[in-house]
């Protein structure tokens, strides 16, 4: 019999591993919660039909589709075989499919739960997805996206407090980082005021690059999209803008005096500076005009956080979006959110070695097990120290004592006691400290002291 | 724009829902983790060929399968397409499938790292499963299941521990419950006085039956399954014992006395039924020998919980398998284990009202916004209570107050804070109790004590 695996791209989370985890996701649970954000879940499965079509043609092809239970061959013909057209067969096979991130089903769960939501509607929600990427370093089929969300409001004091959610979080984590801030408007505005509207996302996707493939770069990938001279002239500027945040956005005033949504987009992203206290957060705040994130459907600020230590690409990223539920009926719901990526968070804790010190399991003590007799005079004492909420195992098995220690050593369990019948029945225990391999003699209540 | 919906089968899980299942898990994991159980995650999808012939056909066909990405057509004929032999075709368009259970993957699981794990290893796994059942009322889709099992050895004291597990979280949840418990072995020596161990199956499901259709219906069942009147006549007194569980136990050793796999059986659950200590459990435990449950791969004890207080079946079950993880090819693997069903709690919790009084969400006080000069005032004010653990809103919107009340009352928000920019300036908020309605006046400080 071969070896039993898992598909490729997913993981299995062993006992220290989801001690971490579980240590990232509680901390930004905790934060969420702190600034009054409620947690939802949604199904792992939504129907094709929210989901098609929400993340362009190579969303589509990445979508783990879900074979129909019952007869999923009647509504395929021979010509549908003959033909191969994989897409259409896959809708005629499928009607359900793994949900591909935590936005798409939110928008969904709102427009079909807007009777019973009261809005602003503040949630968070931490849940896998599942994509069906070719697997790589870093990047798997199935991961945890830890997702808040404030719809139903257009204050830009909801941005505000997300960045304070941000700084929070990677404040608990000991995570030095910055986040990176920008507005699509103001990109709108640039795309404007250089004369490429109707290439506001060529514009931008080449600006995006400007850390990787710098000046020169850029402007190439603006040429072969057939940007004219004359624009690109007028790009350059916006690219080479230097200084403060508050001297960006001195440059970007004069420089886009001529465009209304330009000069809405500076508003708000002054408004948000202002709001939030740069000198208390330990998160530094870069507004950075070439930031351009997935356009897809953010329509106002933008931003996404790097860690500072550590070369790793975005750690979490957000956006308002004007319209997210108009895809599903429910126009004028303005929505922003962010997203943390537990994966990335999780390296770079890692890489850092910052997680706190853990062990292999929350137990305090080990009761070495000598046999039937012993066993049946410690249980009293164990059951009383776990009413008192003490974590104890007693090993199951009368096995010889290296064994059991061996036990306690792999599992980093710090304590363990031993003791003999005639030791029990004294009222006396020897604890031995594993990592320093001290022992001491306890009675039961000094035994106790020592725990609680 | 049609409402959009979800699968059939599959539930959205609101703020308040959540909060009642966290609740829930919240206590499982906790007492877990009391007794030094560590925590794994497994993969959503399982590979076919691990999950296929795990759980009968009817298993196999109840499990959610994935169409391949790529070309998942490429091994498929015109002559598979013509015979249309389903099972075929599935296995061809689909090489993974979402996780049915959480004992195989675990079975998995333990075979592909044995190198790594420590034995015995406790492990527990709260996560959710997928079949393709008829959707009914309780019955879903996608449900989490909460185990925690010992694999790698075979003392009952293992059965012992995960028993005081489940009186403890049912006390911790306020919930009485009866613990059924039996051994597989006295079916096993059951069967065999009686002289029909060629047909254990039938002869357990329909004792196990007893409650629900009588001795009547069990006499008929067995004489249908073509049981002799001669086996039939004997197997009556093993359904009509009665008696406290010693009783039962003394009868039993009589009847057995010719089966050393009944003698065995009763062996075991006496130790069990020793090293528990009864008096001290709120559990009841009734030693039931017509408890049968899918006897696929119980070789030991079996249990199974029933809520007393109403009426909806096992909310919790267990027992021990000797060779789960021979499937896999790791041969003489015992192990033990339980799974709580946590949507039957769930209910059970919500008939008896035993939720603990809860909000919809976590947060103390809700800061009316009156405006943009007094949100700047207050800003610092909502940091240092965040800073100190105060989960604190601040409305977003400068609304009517009402729409800001109101707010307050549909999330149950406990308290409001009212402060104009005049009143924040000499440092003096009115905090209104929601509940009563009643208001107070107080200074920064006061404000803070009341909530630290």
């Amino acid at each position: 019999m071969s070896k039993p695996s898992i598909p490729k791209g997913t993981r299995d989370f062993g006992a220290v591993e989801m001690q971490r985890r579980n240590y990232i996701f509680d901390t930004i649970r905790s934060v969420y919660r702190l600034h009054g954000y409620r947690q939802i879940e949604t199904p792992s499965m939504e129907l094709l039909s929210t989901l098609m079509g929400k993340y362009g043609e190579e969303g589509d092809r990445l979508l783990f589709k879900i074979l129909d239970s019952g007869d999923f061959l009647s509504n395929i013909s021979h010509q549908d075989i003959e033909e191969k057209n994989l897409p259409r067969i896959a809708s005629k096979l499928c009607e359900k499919g793994l949900r591909y991130d935590l936005t798409v089903p939110f928008a969904r769960y709102v427009v079909q739960h807007r009777n019973d939501i009261t809005f602003p509607f503040k949630r968070f929600q931490i849940q896998p997805v599942w994509r069906a990427d070719r697997p790589q370093k870093g990047r798997y089929r199935e991961f945890y996206q830890c997702d808040a969300d404030v719809v139903g409001t257009d204050s830009l004091l909801c941005e505000v407090e997300l960045i304070e959610i941000i700084n929070e979080v990677f404040e608990r984590l000991n995570i030095a980082c910055s986040l990176h801030i920008n507005n699509r408007k103001i990109l709108a505005g640039i795309a404007e005021v250089v004369g490429v509207s109707d290439q506001l996302t060529d514009l931008t996707v080449a600006m995006d690059k400007f850390d990787k493939i710098g000046m020169d770069g850029v402007l190439k990938e603006l040429e072969e999209k057939g940007i004219s001279e004359a624009s690109i002239e007028r790009i350059k500027p916006f690219i080479l803008l230097e200084g403060s945040n508050e001297e960006r956005l001195m440059s970007l005033t004069s420089l886009l005096e001529a465009s209304e949504v330009g000069k809405k987009g500076l508003e708000e992203l002054r408004f948000i500076l202002n709001h939030i206290n740069t000198e208390q957060l330990s998160c530094e705040i870069l507004f950075d005009p070439s930031l351009a994130r997935g356009l897809g459907y953010y329509t106002g600020a933008i931003m996404e956080v790097k860690a500072k230590e550590v070369e790793i690409g975005s750690i979490t990223g957000g956006g308002r979006y004007d319209n997210l539920t108009g895809i599903f009926g429910l126009q004028g719901t303005s929505g922003v959110g962010i997203s943390f990526g537990a994966d990335r968070i999780y390296d770079v804790l890692q890489q850092l070695e910052r997680f706190p010190e853990e062990t292999a399991s929350s137990t305090q003590i080990l009761f070495i097990n000598f046999g039937e007799e012993e066993v049946s005079l410690l249980q009293p004492l164990i059951r009383q120290m776990r009413k008192n909420n003490i974590a104890v195992e007693l090993y199951p098995d009368n096995a010889k004592i290296k064994k059991q220690m061996t036990y306690a050593d792999n599992l980093s369990i710090p304590y363990v006691v031993l003791a003999g019948s005639e030791e029990i029945k004294s009222g006396t225990y020897t604890l031995k400290n594993m990592l320093t391999g001290e022992q001491s003699l306890l009675s039961q209540e000094e035994l106790f002291a020592r725990f609680i």
